[in-house]
């Protein structure tokens, strides 16, 4: 049923779905499971020590055969600056006093760099592709990986972002839109423009380079596969659809949130991480929406970790992070394997009607 | 071509395309070459007084027999705070002064309310359509038209709003995503959260009301018209592709500048008229962008009046309006019945690929 078959071909898959990587959520049970069913397995590895990378992959590569993909942030290295980490303290103290979560922690880099010793530990984990987030590593490191014969994956959210990727030799880009849960992958300066919505992102982005064109943001049933395949895209990476299954480890309180929400109710936030991220609405993220200037990402997190560890922790919506993108309002209960089967027979009958 | 005639049947038209009622922009001449090219041609008649929207109707009709569409905003009567006025002023003055454009004006109404008089006018000019924006005019006003054999059309930027209108007797919702241009016709209460893409908001839309969903936002040529269709709407609506037609009366630096944009280069906006509209960026929309609080809707219209008329017959893009979806960039000089008859071929030969 696919016509398209760059994507099937380039990553050694059945179907051109990517099951999203989502760090926190993801395990090896969940890209085991995608990967089984015909989609790309991923796991999300931004926070992974290179011990923990290899762990993981390997506990995956115990479950299937198949291709999987390992997920890496490569965000600039944080600057500290005492004056927005004091305003971010001020900000969080009455959160931390009514949760009784203890003290504001300091702000710390809680994720591993992509450098390498990560690199090695991908090297052995050998995966069939490594995707990036923010960006790309060190040219020397990009090659590394690509002379070991591992298929490169990175972000735009512009088309400026697409074709600086492209220039730096991925092997194809994810059309990141609007939509998307989770951290928004932006990397070039912007100004003020806003990131545009994956109807309006894919389109430009496919006449723009000359590498294929993966749609994610928005997408989490047939009608959206069908309908990123007509923009042009040769594949789709689909992700909040993967966070309510049982092989994910979202929080019981944001896989509750998830299912009753309705896509009306989501807002990007800088509040968890100090970087845009899409999460359902909720008190902490509505409290904070007007405090636009945090600490460089990901110092944040550690500075609401316990925050929304006790959130999660007491099945509280709150303050826990509730990832998810605008099309949530489609989310079922079911496995993996249920969801990329359900994705595969509603795309086929999707076209179907227009054939 | 069109398997799903809903809309054709609905709206009496030969191809599920409306020519988007853009107030400032659309001409008789735009209309009336959009319907004799098979899609609905619309009048955007926000800033007309009852006899503007007759005569305006008039001369269309003379131009075509086909069916077209008169809209209407229908907001809120804006309250005068002097306080966000006085605010309004001091960050204005210094456009006010570097464009040379004399004092600040009243924060004052400059649309006409959709009262008895302006549907007087529209029974008179007998459209086949009425569509508004921001919600309905009273129940008894929307009795009336539709009594008149006339179709009832409003934008949904969310589930919650498209049940609002489906209630209240629409015959069809056109479902704005966040990615169109112009004002977004957002009406009910909707907290931190933001406005969903296309992508993300027609399926869920298809899904929750009985009559037909009209995609808009972010669609531009015949990919995005069957990405549309496969999310399930029956039609689309779209806008910026029209505006740099010979037809469309956008000031030239406006139509210079949409044909130069990208689409990752816009933003949305309240610093042109006090609610979200999304133009290219530009430098007095950069300027006012960390500006929140604004006199109601449309009293800015009247503050930036003078500023916004300068700056576009100087032609300088500065403090000019640059109303624009985010599928820009896939904007190509043609006239109105060329991007109709374009549109329409593409959308084939798209759907054709998949058959």
């Amino acid at each position: 049923m696919w016509h398209d078959r760059r994507i099937c071909d380039l990553l050694g898959i059945e179907h051109p779905i990517i099951q999203a990587p989502m760090a926190g959520a993801t395990t090896p049970e969940m890209a085991a499971a995608a990967a089984n069913a015909g989609a790309l397995g991923s796991l999300g590895c931004a926070m992974f020590a290179p011990e923990r990378i290899k762990h993981e992959a390997q506990q995956t590569k115990a479950l299937t055969n198949r291709s999987i993909n390992l997920n890496f942030f490569v965000h600039a290295s944080p600057e500290l600056d005492e004056a927005k980490a004091s305003a971010a303290r001020t900000n969080l103290a009455p959160w931390y006093e009514t949760m009784n979560a203890g003290n504001v922690p300091d702000a710390v880099e809680g994720h591993f760099p992509f450098d390498d010793a990560a690199c090695e530990a991908v090297l052995e984990a050998s995966p069939k592709v490594v995707s990036f987030h923010f960006g790309l590593p060190d040219n020397a490191i990009v090659e590394r990986v690509k002379r070991a014969g591992i298929v490169v994956l990175s972000s735009a959210t512009s088309v400026a972002e697409a074709r600086w990727l492209a220039e730096r030799g991925v092997d194809a880009v994810i059309a990141q839109g609007y939509e998307a849960g989770g951290h928004s992958g932006w990397f070039l300066p912007r100004g003020a423009s806003n990131v545009a919505g994956t109807m309006a992102l894919v389109p430009r982005m496919v006449d723009a380079v000359p590498v294929p064109v993966i749609a994610a943001g928005g997408i989490a049933d047939g009608r959206g596969i069908a309908a990123a395949l007509m923009l042009g895209a040769a594949g789709v990476q689909i992700g909040t659809a993967f966070l309510t299954t049982p092989e994910s480890m979202a929080a019981p309180v944001h896989k509750t949130e998830l299912l009753n929400a309705s896509g009306d109710d989501t807002m990007l936030s800088k509040a968890f991480s100090g970087r845009n991220a899409r999460t359902v609405v909720n008190d902490y993220a509505s409290d904070m929406d007007d405090v636009k200037d945090w600490p460089d990402f990901p110092l944040v997190n550690a500075m609401t970790g316990p925050l929304r560890k006790i959130s999660a922790e007491t099945g509280r919506p709150d303050a826990v992070v509730l990832w998810s993108g605008q099309a949530v309002g489609l989310n079922r209960e079911a496995t993996t394997a249920e969801t990329v089967e359900r994705l595969v027979a509603e795309t086929g009958a999707c076209l179907k009607r227009f054939a």
